[in-house]
């Protein structure tokens, strides 16, 4: 193919068809198209976009790079959830086994931590005997017996994505949303899901800051998802405070259980139910999402989504006894307190500074290759709206030996926008605009 | 330094400083960004363009990225012509002789043609014995004892410029114009110019097809030339029609030694008076445009420029019995002719099908690596706004042995637009607006 004919086209706006985009990816998977002219095309898109069909082609082409998970032989409805990440987000690990207990498959394949914000994996190897590295047979196998499973990408799933994935990243072409969107869709598609409820998330700690890009993103999906043939749902939710109060690997596991088990804090129920919802109904399991959320908030009330958890964990190897003994998920117990420097109502809380602290303790990843301590993390006393008096506790801050402490501190103390009066009822609202299938 | 940070500020249209585009560029040529890298950046240069400052900066980086010629010890002003490319365009051989013959000094680094448009170092290959690759010591023997020769570029001549010039060619970059001007420029102040004249063409035979577009590069030239401490002087003159009669390599030699002997088609004798005296003003040799023209006039009426070529050629080893004996330059005697279709006048020339006829010829190269036939071309009998009567001869066709010929012929017929009237006058001028300097 002329590449720089491919790349003139998309640069001055012109569509490209389906073949010519699969052979373009084809090219670069295979090392006959060089990185150079891909680079320079990913910027193109950047600034041109592609159509809902350009870019379902560009998620196909991605998709047929490598593994495609055929769950055929598996019953029921396969459905999903993405998160375009956030501060707190616990969710998956409640969701799974409650999608489960309502008799879906969910065969969820997660990634880790990145920048500020958390990553499935990360939070479920704070699980004793965890395993995530499970090969296609052995995922399938916990699918078919419980009905859910989550584990981490297999050496060949979507070869394209994570090669185009770590060029994006050092050519300044990550925030296109048709590139975006392909990333995502192709992995999930590629996981075996026949539906996808997609939770894009907005606000100061999530990656789309504001309500138009988080909008162009939500459209893009339910599109591209729609010319892939796979119903896309996507709920925006506001992403201006930590999801829950626990931040940090093994602590969001803890909260995890107590939501399990009908405690926990209602914004990251609420959000979790919400979701579940949806893909209730686009699995066709509920007539609308009133009747879905009634009928999930009883299987978490009633311990269903909980035993399913407890099952799920003895399939992947993680100790179930952590449902029990929540000290098996271990927490440090060096901590420290970030207190109210006066008194007033929390007006907002920079949220990618927590998630920042978050990883200044040793708890996430700035790059690739950092370490992670599972045993640090952050506890959130007080959220948007609350009232406080001088020297009332912020923030709880659990350390390793110090590690990253004052940064940490500094850092959550100034995230806290103090004011007189109460902030608008809008502030605190978790969730937001949703979005027609 | 973070270069995916550097590229995503200039995607953002951020300026950036001349210390990071030196970094980036020396980065670059030293191998540690890689061309991945690089591209994209092109391409967000082509969206986002460039200010003169950035612009000047990008271009000094890459002049420095090699040898630069010294002439301070030639005495005379420097100054160069540089075309922007267009068919038939012999105006180089001309104007060096008659610049020198001016006392002025003109180091001329050429390059040859590619695409429609023909190259100095063809058209000079046609001369027997003349040869362009000459050492810095030797190009400075030969501006001293001249003052004027044409070579083509050494080896470590710009080196960033020839690394980022194939770069651009394979990832569709080619059109940005501080891309554009960097890399003239660059080159023409490593040469060792003091002050340039540019010749944008415009029209169906240039690069730049539309007014807005050559403006914008004349614009352009003249901001970074100036904030490179380098006057620079853009012409914008048409590329609607071939310029002079000649088109090939060995046959636009004739052509030009017709000129230089006084003779030859008006249109390419105006366009290098005009350049020429821009040069002479720009060298201080005149106080204006219209006592520079009258001084060049008589220098090439008087045979002062002929003189000049005749010891130009001595100089580099061109046979000067060309001059009389145009026969030493080879032409094919085989010859075809495309006549007119029906009577009427020229209404107008698709110039760039004219250049592709002469490559189809042989005369040319579309690839880099196609051969060249210095001995084939196309004379054009008829120019817009001629009359023509029904079987009269447009062109005349030099073959050799047939290559190409059947292809040529219908591109150079259906290059012409015959109608009733006479073209509005507009159509027949070859001189477009002057920029101030």
């Amino acid at each position: 193919m002329n590449v720089p004919e491919f790349i003139r086209r998309k640069r001055e706006g012109e569509a490209l068809t389906p073949d010519e985009i699969k052979e373009f990816i084809d090219g670069y998977v295979a090392g006959n198209v060089p990185e150079y002219q891909v680079s320079a095309f990913l910027m193109a898109v950047f600034f041109k976009g592609m159509t809902p069909e350009e870019a379902a082609a560009f998620t196909r082409s991605m998709l047929e790079s490598g593994d495609r998970f055929d769950l055929s032989d598996i019953e029921g409805p396969k459905v999903d959830k993405h998160s375009t990440g956030g501060v707190g987000d616990k969710v998956s690990m409640i969701l799974a086994p409650l999608m489960a207990a309502a008799d879906c498959i969910v065969p969820m394949v997660s990634g880790r931590g990145l920048g500020h914000t958390g990553g499935t994996l990360d939070k479920l190897d704070s699980i004793p005997g965890y395993k995530w590295n499970l090969n296609e047979k052995d995922f399938k196998k916990v699918l078919g017996k419980v009905g859910c499973a989550i584990i981490g990408q297999t050496d060949n799933f979507v070869p394209a994505d994570k090669q185009l994935y770590s060029l994006r990243d050092v050519t300044a072409t990550v925030e296109s949303v048709p590139l975006i969107c392909g990333s995502i869709l192709s992995k999930k598609v590629a996981s075996g899901v026949e539906a996808l409820v997609m939770d894009v998330k907005c606000g100061s700690g999530a990656f789309m800051e504001n309500e138009e890009r988080a909008n162009e993103l939500a459209r893009n999906l339910v599109e591209i998802g729609t010319a892939l043939g796979k119903p896309v749902s996507a709920i925006i939710t506001q992403m201006n405070q930590p999801l829950g109060i626990a931040v940090g690997n093994a602590l969001e596991m803890r909260e995890t259980i107590d939501i399990l088990k009908g405690h926990g804090p209602s914004d990251a129920r609420e959000i979790t139910l919400v979701l579940c919802a949806e893909m209730l109904c686009l699995a066709k399991k509920a007539a609308n999402p009133v009747e879905a959320h009634a009928k999930l908030s009883h299987l978490l009330d009633s311990g269903a989504a909980l035993d399913k958890f407890k099952h799920w964990m003895e399939a992947q190897g993680g100790d179930p006894d952590i449902i029990d003994k929540p000290s098996l998920l271990e927490v440090s117990d060096e901590t420290d307190v970030v207190e109210a420097s006066r008194a007033g109502y929390v007006q907002s809380v920079m949220t990618r500074d927590i998630g920042v602290a978050c990883n200044t303790l040793g708890g996430g990843r700035m790059k690739k290759t950092d370490e992670v301590d599972l045993t640090v993390g952050l506890l959130i006393h007080k959220k948007p709206g609350d009232k406080v008096e001088k020297g009332e506790p912020l923030a709880t801050l659990h350390h390793r030996g110090g590690k990253g402490l004052e940064d940490a501190k500094k850092l959550t103390a100034n995230a806290y926008r103090l004011g007189e009066a109460a902030p608008a009822e809008e502030l605190k609202s978790v969730i937001g605009e949703m979005r027609a299938r």
